[in-house]
Parts: structure tokens; C-alpha cells; sequence
């Protein structure tokens, strides 16, 4: 009877460590985000849904990459000497979340101007204000150091957000593979 | 040994605990879209994505919003008395599946259409199709109110589809959270 | 106490059961991407991310379809007889990895030909590198095959692979239901 019980507590042992390798495993209550696009109706997608999902609760962390990049930018903030082509990325991508335009309808810049408005008056949240309850509900922002890199932007030109991070795709990576949902925008 | 077995048997409950929590946060086999893009190309991929799923036996949920939101207008059904930026939006934006461009080579409409006699010719679904199969199949179509608010779209120009949900990104993520899959689209 | 013994066994089988069943509806350590766009920014972001998760050790599976299906076209094998319709598609979109531009700023592919030779400078891989490199990593290519037959496309004109696989939406979900990360870009 000794001997059956050793059995079953080392049977039970065994299944107690299966069920904590299981656990190890479960994605976290997360959610990853890669910011591709720069464009605003596009942007502001993302913030909707990352400042809904810290709101409801979840970890949010967006990984800003290629057009996404430059709507970090500070327009505030002076762009330090460049070389001619990190001058030219410089000129022609949107200098921060204020200057991105919308991916249609944006008709030289009057849809934009409209959709912005039409914003306000339905009391839709602009994009610097949602970067803001991004801030305050804790949303991490990670940004692609290879789409810093080729377009040549730097640190010093980017907004003031906090542990604001440069990393590469396996940083990404590594937050997506522990979400529970994972979102290319 | 009565004591060792009560051991046991306290310890087996927790087990079964922590399995039956597990169990919870297991995700559903679901899958969850977002819906962002109003191009034709695109949203015929979500229906694919949506009906292949919805055929094999997993729930579908599709969450409409942005561009997305005029696909589902009901061409037939009178736009009623808008505001001069919902009648705007209401003229510039597609009247419904029918009326949907390509993202690409659309040709001032002219490869849009060479692609719809192209599938038909190929037998491959057409949009409205499509939209017909989801139904049967069940697929639940999510339509983001706030993007109907702001696009000036009434409840009552929108398609006749069982169960239509106007409702906030706090829904779908609450649904993207239980999914074994999800997308942006 | 033979009796609550064989009680403890039983409930344990049934734990193991429940823990057996639980484990089997774990998704793998897999990413899988649908490629639907065929822009070189789009197309290039996907290439990092598979080969990124590839070295990190994850499973990668990509599906190639709609504008993404023409960028795994050879252009050095020759397109054999088509249709008119076929010979459009074949004539208007990329021939190929090198033929592919920008979503943004191609600038009638001056800001492409930039962005390329930018690469080059900064020692990022190119685009046909990084598909050398996929296939170095195991990285498993699909490819839609109503794609193929809407486009004209012929087995015959794409790349070589290892184990390039032509198949259908249900057998993508079946490897996206399958993973920890699923993205459509």
C-alpha cells in the first residue's frame, strides 16, 4: 500500500510540472502591436485600440517600424546636422503626430484638415491627445533602431515619452510570443 | 497513511485548480478581424479569411471600422437627412460591396472591373457572394460606432445581416482576447 | 482505504487527461504571416520578421497571396503562353524581388532605387538576401493558389524554394490556429 502511494505522489509530482511548463507557456493578458503605417487614420487606429486595451486592462506595447517611425518625431525639437539623404527623409516624412496625413481622402491636405475637425466635434479624441492617455495608461513604445537608422533620424528628435525604447524585431518578437493578441497596422 | 492520502488528495485539488483556471484563459477556436481597409482587394481577403475559418468549424468575428464601415452600406436603402459632412463622406465613400475599388491598378474603375469579370470568369466568388456565404456560415459582423458616428453613416442605411452589432473597440478586443487568431486587415 | 486509493487513481487519469487535452490545443512556438501586400517596404518588413522569429528559433510559415504572389515570380524564367488577361498581370505587376517599390515615396522608382542603395550603405540585407537567409532558416513559403489562377501566374515562373507549397486559405488558417503569433501584413 506504501508502495502505491509513492507511486501516485510521484505520479502527481509529474503531472504538477507538466502543468507548470503549460503555465510558463500561456500568453499574457498583452497586446503587441507592429506600427507599420504612418498614416493618420492608421495611427490613430492603433492608439483606439492600444489606449482601449490598457483601459480594459492589458499590457500594451506598439512597435513603431518603417512610416510609422516619423509620427514619433518632435516638432519642437531641432534636427541636429544630417547627411543629404537623412535630410531628405528628414523634409519629406510628417514631423510628428500633428503632420500625418490620411492614407485616403486626403485631397492635398484638405481631407485631413476635415477629418480633424469633424474629430473635435464629435468629441473624438485627437492623435497628441490619445499619445497622452497612452502615456498615462502605461502603453509601452518600442522603436525600430533599423527604420531610425535608414531614415536617419535621431534620439534627440524624438518626443519625450517614457522608457521610450530603441530595439530590434527579436524585442518585438518576444513581446508578441507572450500576447495574447498580436496586431500588424 | 490516512493523513498522507489527505495530502494527496488536497494537493490533487489544487492541481485541479490551476487546471480548470488554465482552462479559462485557454483561447476559443475563434478568429478576429479587424476590418480597417475599404479596398476591394482587401476586404474580398477578409471574407476568404472569414468564410474558409467559419467552414471549418471556428467562429468568426469581423469588426468594421474606419474605411471599412461604407462596405456594408446598403445601396438600395435612402440615405435619409444628413449634414453637409456626412452627405460628403456619404457621396466620396463607396456605396456598399458593389461599389468597392481595388487598392491597386484600379484604373479610374477600369481594372476593377476586368477584375470582377476575371473571378467570375474563374469562378471565384464575388464580394456580394461572399457576403451571402459569411451569413449562412454564421461569420458575426462587428460595425465601430464611433466610426459611424463620425462618417455620418445611419443605422438604417446599412445592410440587412443577422445580428449586426454596432459597438466600440472594447467589444472586439474583448473577443480578439479569446482568439485562438487574430488580424488587422 | 484500497477503495479512496483507487478514487485517487482515477481522478488523477482524469487530470492527466484533461492536462493531455489542454496541452494538445497549446499553439506551437510558430509565426504565421499572410503576405498580401506587394510593396517592398511591406515585403521587406515581412522578411525581417520571419527571419528574425526563424533565428530565434520560432516555426515560420508565409502565405503569399494576392499582390504579394507576384514577388516570388523568377525573373529570369520565362512566363510561357497565357491568356490577355494573363499577359496583363503579368506585364503590370513585379516581375519579382528586384522589381518590387516602395508603398510610399517611390517617386517613379527614384525614391525605390534610394531606398535601395540606402540599404546597401547601411548594411541592411536586401530583399533577395533576406529570402536566401529565409531559406537558409527554414522558413516555409505558401503560396494562394487562387491567387495564381486569378493572375495568371504558372507554377513554372517562381522561384526555386525548398518545399514551395501551393495551397489553399483552410490550409493557412490550419498553421495560424497552430501558432503563438499570426500577422497579415
Amino acid at each position: 500500500m506504501q508502495e502505491q502511494l509513492s507511486k501516485i505522489e510521484s505520479k502527481m509530482e509529474e503531472l504538477k510540472q507538466q502543468l507548470d511548463a503549460m503555465a510558463g507557456r500561456m500568453p499574457s493578458n498583452k497586446l503587441s502591436m507592429v506600427v507599420f503605417s504612418g498614416d493618420l487614420d492608421k495611427i490613430l487606429a492603433s492608439f483606439v485600440i492600444a489606449t482601449g486595451a490598457a483601459a480594459m486592462g492589458m499590457e500594451v506595447v506598439m512597435f513603431f517600424t518603417f512610416w510609422g517611425t516619423p509620427v514619433l518625431r518632435d516638432k519642437h525639437k531641432p534636427e541636429g546636422s544630417k547627411d543629404l539623404m537623412g535630410k531628405m527623409f528628414g523634409q519629406m516624412l510628417p514631423k510628428g503626430a500633428c503632420a500625418v496625413k490620411l492614407s485616403k481622402m486626403n485631397m492635398a491636405g484638405l481631407g485631413t484638415t476635415m477629418m480633424k475637425s469633424l474629430m473635435k466635434k464629435k468629441n473624438v479624441a485627437s492623435l497628441e491627445q490619445m499619445m497622452e492617455l497612452a502615456k498615462e495608461l502605461d502603453v509601452k513604445i518600442y522603436v525600430c533602431e533599423m527604420s531610425m537608422d535608414l531614415m536617419g533620424f535621431k534620439r534627440e528628435e524624438m518626443i519625450n515619452y517614457p522608457d521610450l525604447t530603441y530595439c530590434g524585431v527579436a524585442k518585438f518578437l518576444e513581446e508578441a510570443m507572450d500576447s495574447r493578441v498580436q496586431l500588424f497596422i
